[in-house]
């Protein structure tokens, strides 16, 4: 049984596409939608959701259970920063519950915005291989209980932007060179036309922490789900090969981006205060090291992939147990990232 | 034979003061000051000089001998980063000479604005070794030649600034933490009143490179060569002890002067292009963390004291034996620095 977390597996054309999220919208139509539930339906709901679930057969992956209501604050915004669930699943936990499998590939939520939120993560960019998984767990749910669905529209959703496939499908690429050469928005501008949308997956504004952006289908409606994956697949692959071209062209300048690589290892080895922006840019120039070959070391880019979702700031609090000050949650991540950087790949 | 660099040695409060040179300006009667003297005269002087200097017993030094003129021009500025002769020696070589220890501790100029600088560099704050040294040295000539003296001004000089003592004594002074907390403008107020001026020692500004600062003596009338030390040395003294205080506030915050502590030694080991001044930045950083033993090495604080003197933009021209471009210069900045770095104080 292979329960290794989905992060720690190498996926296609890893090291441009760190991740791909799959997610299917889904409602009963024995109850209204979440925001019109009272307790009671939102109970018996989520019992018989964990009854169909227990009862299913889902092997490999086995899930754990969490009343979001009684799980402690540290845990729920880890699960946000390790986008295991939405923020707003977070920050409103009363009559919402969690079913996440122990490699967290998949989490079912149960009264977000819509009854049933079916998520998927894979490594790498496999929107394929996530919206089988999709389908699947899809499948169980539909057979146990009458979707909400018309034969015109499609699966019926409490925001209209889902409405048909109920299908979000989502690609983490990581774009330090085309940001530098100022393709970003010419790249939004052209993906927008084509029914997708690119955004700064960290912090705010034009020049995203880290240079991870999400590409993600915006359109639900007249479309199938196979259709929406194959569009962001496409057009994922389209940037990836232009991200490519312009390392290329930056590693012309081979001894600048050697500098940055190997300055980017020695801070994250070093430093004694880190914070989450901070390790976002070193870890974006150590990758497009990594990429580049300048490092030639594949646990290194596996470490990275891992401390991304180890070192936010609500997981290193419920790693410690306790809200941590600033300060000292800047020195706890620098520790963490300093132990799991020491031994591997030393020159 | 000690015939170890001077700058490999560790001299008083070298965690503060870096180094201290004393220079004695001396003129002999038979010639006019060099500006005005021709050819002849310039190697007349010259060669008297020099059978001065390889017939007295100067033991333990050995003294290298260069014809300006007939030196390299990497050879000449490498000198100047070194400290071993003024900018101006270096810039207009013709007719100059100079005699040179092996230890670099001193050296002799002929034909420099006087007939004869006598310069003694000596590790920390040091200026009595270095004065008694420089006396030394200066006696060999003084019974060898008859000096330009006048029993009412004393030594006669060329320019009016040197008249009297013809003594020049300067410390170089790491100053991070009055530098950081804003003390530097009272204190050089405070020491021009004294006679006494401090400037930085590299780059322009307020915010020398590298925080480092020369305080030297600016009266040479009406005092001994003894007491214009003893002033400097006990003025020294003081700024020394202000430093060490406001290091000891800084560190009240010790992960942040930890951080930067560990961040410098990491750059310095992991940086594949560096300029001058951020070599000095970084060994800054680095200096103050040895002297609040953050880190425990001595070994690295005598790499840095050899590194200032070693990765100069002309030195490294010299090393290479031909011109390099700035990409080329900050390469090999970096490799020397990483190769000097690497086996020294593993953690």
């Amino acid at each position: 049984m292979n329960q290794t977390k989905w992060f720690l597996q190498s996926g296609p054309d890893h090291d441009i596409a760190i991740s791909t999220r799959i997610r299917l919208a889904r409602n009963i139509t024995d109850y209204p939608f979440p925001s019109r539930m009272n307790d009671l339906q939102r109970q018996e709901l989520n019992e018989r959701i964990g009854k169909v679930l227990s009862t299913a057969d889902t092997a490999p992956l086995s899930f754990t259970y969490f009343d979001m209501e009684q799980t402690d604050d540290a845990v729920r915004w880890s699960m946000v920063e390790r986008h295991l669930v939405s923020p707003q699943f977070a920050r409103y936990p009363e009559g919402r519950y969690l079913y996440l499998s122990e490699d967290e590939r998949v989490s079912i939520m149960v009264g977000e915005e819509d009854h049933l939120r079916i998520q998927v993560l894979t490594a790498g960019l496999d929107p394929t291989e996530g919206l089988a998984l999709a389908q699947k767990m899809d499948g169980i749910f539909d057979r146990a209980f009458r979707y909400a669905f018309d034969q015109q529209l499609g699966y019926l959703t409490e925001c209209p932007t889902n409405l048909g496939t109920g299908l979000r499908a989502s690609v983490m690429l990581h774009l330090p060179a085309l940001r530098r050469n100022g393709s970003i928005a010419r790249i939004s501008s052209t993906v927008s036309k084509l029914g997708l949308t690119v955004r700064g997956a960290y912090g705010e504004g034009t020049d995203p922490a880290g240079d991870f952006y999400q590409l993600s289908n915006q359109i639900t409606l007249g479309i199938s789900e196979e259709e929406a994956v194959s569009n962001l697949s496409g057009l994922a692959g389209q940037i990836i090969l232009q991200e490519r071209k312009a390392r290329q062209t930056e590693a012309e300048n081979h001894l600048a981006v050697e500098d940055r690589t190997y300055r980017a290892l020695g801070l994250l080895k070093s430093a004694r205060l880190m914070s989450g922006d901070e390790f976002l840019k070193l870890s974006s120039a150590l990758r497009m090291g990594l990429s580049l070959q300048i490092i030639d070391c594949d646990t290194l880019l596996t470490a990275l992939n891992s401390l991304i979702f180890d070192v936010g700031a609500a997981t290193l609090q419920k790693g410690a147990g306790r809200l941590l000050p600033e300060q000292e949650r800047d020195t706890l991540r620098a520790q963490v990232i300093r132990e799991r950087l020491e031994s591997i790949c030393r020159d």
